[in-house]
Formats: structure tokens, C-alpha cells, sequence
């Protein structure tokens, strides 16, 4: 007998038969004599047809009552799923954020899980109750709703899982599992057994969206074993535990599992950055941070950096990644301060892409950014920018050559599958 | 100065633009100095469609889960106008059933409100801010989700407003008031300036469907004063208390206000009702008792009764009036009891309508009924059951009658305004 929290996206929820089938896929759990919790997004499109609301009634609208409106999506999933449980003869009911409760702190819209009362909740799991938890949302202090953020219910159930002690959490998703790269781009892409956190925070970091990173970040701060599985799996299938997903484990774990543990775990594409060019900048103490501070004041977050070498006329050009949801206020900003930096012109470019490689693998071995470079240049594939971090070798390209870039990296590094 | 409970229903939230409007509405009280507090239903239709996933669910749903996702709908309401409110410049927040908090009992889907702890309420109130209350929730003991039955939010407006002591609770309905009877049939209908709630009680059970029952009921014992008004008047009108609609009173407040009281109030036709007889039963002992002891226990409201005079035989037809949409249960029951009840046949009759004539005034006047029989049969309209109360007389007549019949006694009590 395990405790188990389950997940389900607001792809699986959405509408009647749907959840029906979710509570097909939850019963089989508590069959196989699991204790379980369920961590339940909103009907998929319920968000946005909330937040429009929202936005309708105040552009500015207070973030207080935007987390009583657009919390109640996942209030109704909740209730639903636990009817439809027991329709199905399982005793279940639901949680609401306050009712378990989730503590959060005070940032609506944007909220952090503080603490988790989990004593109610175990007590019920403990007596064969099914626990139906409405993801994204907790409470504050002050007792009013709070929600976590876009994309927030596998925070949710990553902060319950370790809030109950749980076995195991188990991420519902329309995908099922962590592949090797984009199986739309790479048909030989191999879904992996197990990844680790810190993998699989660079790859959400650079656009694999299987999990929210805070969710993984989580995860791994608190030691729970995280598996990524699909929920379109048929549902007279046997139980989740035969049907493997991919599992996300800490490096210890995964040394004991994995002896032939390859160099690059996944490889990743990201279309949403833009580079933005300031050239002939005085090369001096003090240029870089006329540019970069004003930018992190307004919470553009800024990736990728290349100042080039100084020309003899003591000036330099500097480059830089800004997501691409970010750029016309980034230059707007630089416009505004062209006196103060001192810069002759920007120049900015949307269609490019970050690829990166990512592997615990790279720890211990030399020579991977190399292999990189030197695949794509034989391909003729021009390189922009170069970011690297412990695990990870990230390079910007034109986005043209975006899928030509994933299936020459995969090919040499060795992951394809037959 | 004064403390003004407001209520909103359905049609007045439904989308953007109406629930703007309904803030403007509210602006003005608070503009014209007031504390306001406003209570708000789901949007038109949203209530309906949670109920619908709640039966696709489970056709036997828990109403404890069916209240976590019904009352999702005035959350989302509330909510809203508060945004919208605060878009307008005012100070505003939305209070939830288990936020304020009401407290009811924990008889899910219809629960009654207990107890309402006002103290965080009035503060918020008294400095300034606009308290938005979703309508129809509430709280159990257990800390769950309560609703209070459809059509609840009058009985939370009305709560609310004895629990903040206020002076006034203003029900914005789509009429502007109560009129002396529907003004579709009578085109001389007068809108009443003042009616008594036992008036107003009389009116809403039979068929004026202007307020909830069950909210006039508690407004009469609480003492709280409540107005209905067009939620449609033109949002540039000046403020509320400038545009009158029909107060509901005490008969001691009325006596004071309205010296030349019409000895009839109102009238109203209620075409719910159909017409069961059965035929020859054994005038003895028990055996009504064997008719109406299992309906009631079915829980079907028989209303009109009439027992002809027994036969030489010692038989004995009996008719009475039970809801339309009880009729086949009613039916089913009795075919069931055939030989328990011993009697020949069954007859019904969905195409009845019960016209009511309703007044304080009658108490102290004689002749009202005959008023009422003489009029009817003057146009050749035959009266089939008649109920009385202190201050209603109903009869059943065929159904094609129904508009004939209330013209004829709206001129006939001089109701008739230009």
C-alpha cells in the first residue's frame, strides 16, 4: 500500500466524459489499495473565459478579487470529480484551498504555498476517503483566496504530496512522459524512464512544457518522486503502476538506476526569445549596467549576453535575449534611456531560437559543447549566442533552423531510438 | 445617512456590460452617502448549467459536493462587481458565505441560515468600502459549502440586511415593483406603493413569482424593510431613493402611511396547479386520512379540498389541487393505493388555474367573496373549489379563463388605475 496524490490538466477535465474518465483512472488506484488525494485543474478554456471576465470588468483589476473569480474553476472540477467518484462507489470528497487549508502568502494572483495543514486530510485518505483537491488555489492570512499563478495546480499537488508524506505524485499530462526532444520534431525521440530535477528543470526552464518549473524546483526542494504520465492512456487498462511514465528522482536515485546513464539526457527548442543589439557603446566601467539595470527593474528577465570584443575606437556592441512577450517594452525602455547608455543603434530580431542540451552526464565529461558546435557548423547552421550552465549548453540560431538543429543534435548524441 | 442592503439578481449580472451598469447603480447610493452592502446571483443561465454537469456527474449527487459547484457561480459574481466597482473609484471587496461568515445547517442544496456573525461586515461597511456578497451560500457547521435552494439570494439579501441592521433592502428585480396584478393581462394594473408582508406572502405563494417566499417570510420576522425596484432604470437616473418602488411593510407602518386603504390589494393567477378527483369513496372514518396521509409523506403539497356531500349510498367524490409537476408522482401514488383508499375512479385535470384575490382590508370588511362568486358568475365563469384565508380568497376555474377572470375582478374591487 502506497499514498499516492494524482494530478489531472485542465485537458483531462474538461467536460463530463472526461472526468468520468479520470475517476475511472483514480478508482483503479484506490483498487489497487493506495490511499489517494487528487489535484484537479479547471475545465480547459474555464481560465481564460474567467480571467476575460476579469479584464473586462478592470483592466487594473485587484488581484484580491481576480483570485475569488478565477479560483472557482477549479472549485467546480473538485466538486465534479468527487460525484463522479462516487457514482462510481468510491467514498471522495473535495477540499477547497481554505477548507484543507493551503497557506499561502499574500501575493494574490501569484501566491507561494507557505504551509499545509495536511492533519484533516490524512485522517480522511487514512479511512479510504478519496481527497479532491482543487488546484492553484490556497488562502491567505488575512483569509481571503489566494491563487498561484498560471499553471499553478502542479505546485499544488507537488506541496500536497509532501504536505501527506505521499509515495509518489503522479502528473497526469496529454503527453506520457519526459521524451528526449519533441517527438513532433524528432520521430525517433525515446521517452525517458527517469530524468532528475535538476534536468528536468532546464529543460522546463527552456521550453519543455511538461511540468511548471516551481513545481519541479519544489519537488525537488522537498524529496518528492515526481512521475510524469498520460492521462489519455485507455481506460480499462491496469492500474498507473504498470504503465510507466517517466520519473523524476534526485542524482543519488538515479546513479543506483541507471548504470549506462547517457551523456545529454534531452534536447530542447525554445522560440520564445528575441535578441536585441546595441552597438557602439562606449567600452567603459559602468556602460553594461546603464543597460541591464533598468531592465531588471521592470522584471524583464534577460538570458543570453555577448559584448564583443572593443574595436580600436574604445567601443563595443552588446547582444542580448529577452523573451519575446517582453520586447516591445524592453525597447520602448532602451529607446527612453539611448542618451544615458550612450548606444548608436538597436537593432532586434524575434525570429530566433535558444537550443539547448541537457544532461547530468556533461558533470563529469569534456568535450559536449564541442560536439555541438561542431554538428551544427557542419550542417551550416550559424551560431548567435552561447550560454552554458553546469548541465545545460544553450546556443541561439535562427528560428528557420530550428528543427533542423534538434534532429542533428539528436543524431549526435547518440539518442535516437529505432 | 443610512445602511442599505442591495440585491441583484441573474438577469441584471449577466455579462460585462449589465454587471457595470448594476456597479453604477450602487455607486450612486454610496454617492448619496449611504453604507451599502449588495448581494449578488450567478450570471442568467450559469446556475442551470453547473446543476446540468452536477447530474451528468451523478443522477444521485451529493448535495454537499453539488453545493461546491453551484455556488461557484455567485462567487464569480461577486467578484466581478467588485472589480467593476472599484473601476468606478470606490472601495470595494467581495465577502463569501464562509468569508462574512453565514452560517447555516448543514442540510445541503437547502440549507437555512442559522446565524450571521456581521462584526467584520459592518466595519467594512462603516469605513467605506462596499461589502459584495455572493447570494444563495453559505456555511455548514463542518465548515462546508452551503446554498440556500434556488431563488435563494433574496433570503441571503434579506439576511444580510437584519444582521447589519439595515434600514433598507432594496431587491432590484426585472419589474419596478409590485402591481395589483400582472400588468401583461390587465393594462390598468397599478403599481403599489406600499404592501404588507403578509400581503406579499399571499401574493408570492400564489404565482406573483416578484420575491422569494422564504425571504418575505424572514423579512417579516426580522422587521426588515424591503423595497423591490427596477434593476432596468436608466442607469443616468438619479439615485434609488428618488425612483419608488413598492416597499414591503408592516400592517402598523402601513396603517400609518395609506389612510385610503382598497379593501383588495392584488390579484393573482397561478396556472401550477392541476385537479385530481377521485370518485365514490366510502364516507367514513380514515378515509380522507388514507388519501392525503401518503402524499404528504411523499412529500406533495395538496392545497384546495373539497368533499361533496355524501350520497344516499354513503359514497363520497373528493377533489383536490396538487402541484402540476407532482402530478404524475401524485397520480402513480394513488393508482398504487387503489384498494387500500377504495375508490372507483380517478379522474385529473392539468388545464385549472387558481385565482386569488388578496387584501388586509378584507379582514375588517364583509362581502369580499361575494364580490368575487357574483362577478365570476356574472361572465358565465364557473368556480370549481374555493380556499380562503384571513386575507386571501382563491378559487379554481378552467384555465382558458385565467386572463377573463382577473380583468373581471380587477375592475370589480376598482383596481383599475387610468
Amino acid at each position: 500500500m502506497a499514498r499516492i496524490v494524482m494530478k489531472f490538466g485542465g485537458t483531462s477535465m474538461a467536460g463530463t466524459e472526461r472526468i468520468r474518465r479520470v475517476a475511472r483512472i483514480v478508482q483503479r488506484q484506490q483498487a489497487a489499495g493506495h490511499e489517494v488525494a487528487v489535484v484537479v485543474s479547471a475545465m480547459a478554456g474555464e481560465t481564460d473565459r474567467l480571467v476575460n471576465f476579469c479584464r473586462e470588468a478592470n483592466p487594473l483589476y485587484d488581484p484580491a478579487e481576480y483570485d475569488v473569480v478565477v479560483a472557482s474553476g477549479e472549485q467546480v472540477t473538485s466538486g465534479l470529480l468527487a460525484m463522479h467518484l462516487q457514482a462510481l462507489g468510491c467514498s471522495a470528497r473535495s477540499w477547497l484551498g481554505w477548507q484543507v487549508p493551503i497557506k499561502t502568502d499574500d501575493a494574490h494572483a501569484k501566491a507561494r504555498i507557505e504551509d499545509i495543514d495536511a492533519d484533516a486530510l490524512i485522517a480522511s485518505m487514512a479511512s479510504g476517503e478519496i481527497a479532491v483537491i482543487p488546484g492553484f488555489q490556497g488562502v491567505s492570512p488575512a483569509g481571503r483566496v489566494t491563487t498561484l499563478g498560471r499553471g499553478g495546480s502542479d505546485t499544488s499537488a507537488v506541496a500536497v504530496a509532501a504536505a501527506v508524506n505521499a509515495d509518489r505524485c503522479d502528473i497526469y499530462t496529454d503527453v506520457d512522459g519526459v521524451y528526449t526532444t519533441d517527438p513532433r520534431i524528432v520521430a525517433k525521440a525515446r521517452k525517458l524512464k527517469n530524468v532528475t530535477y535538476e534536468e528536468m528543470l532546464e529543460l522546463a526552464s527552456v521550453g519543455s512544457k511538461v511540468l511548471q518549473t516551481r513545481s519541479v524546483s519544489l519537488a525537488m526542494k522537498e524529496g518528492v518522486r515526481v512521475q510524469v504520465l498520460s492521462s489519455f492512456i485507455d481506460d480499462d487498462a491496469p492500474a498507473a503502476d504498470t504503465i510507466p511514465g517517466t520519473m523524476i528522482v534526485s542524482d543519488e536515485e538515479l546513479e543506483g538506476l541507471d548504470m549506462e546513464r547517457q551523456l545529454i539526457t534531452g534536447i530542447a527548442a525554445d522560440k520564445n526569445e528575441a535578441k536585441i543589439t546595441l552597438t557602439r557603446i562606449a567600452d567603459r566601467p559602468g556602460a553594461v549596467a546603464a543597460i541591464f539595470g533598468p531592465l531588471a527593474a521592470a522584471n524583464i528577465n534577460v538570458d543570453m549576453i555577448i559584448q564583443n570584443i572593443a574595436k580600436d575606437r574604445g567601443e563595443t556592441d552588446v547582444t542580448f535575449t529577452v523573451p519575446i512577450s517582453d520586447l516591445a517594452r524592453a525597447q520602448a525602455l532602451l529607446e527612453e534611456r539611448k542618451d544615458t547608455i550612450g548606444y548608436y543603434r538597436m537593432l532586434s530580431n524575434g525570429k530566433v531560437a535558444k537550443i539547448s542540451v541537457v544532461g547530468v552526464g556533461m558533470r563529469s565529461h569534456a568535450g559536449v559543447a564541442a560536439t555541438m558546435f561542431r554538428a551544427l557548423a557542419d550542417r551550416g547552421i550559424n551560431i548567435q549566442a552561447i550560454t552554458t550552465s553546469e548541465i545545460k549548453v544553450s546556443v541561439l540560431i535562427d528560428e528557420d533552423e530550428t528543427e533542423l538543429a534538434v534532429r542533428v543534435l539528436h543524431t549526435a548524441y547518440e539518442l535516437d531510438g529505432e
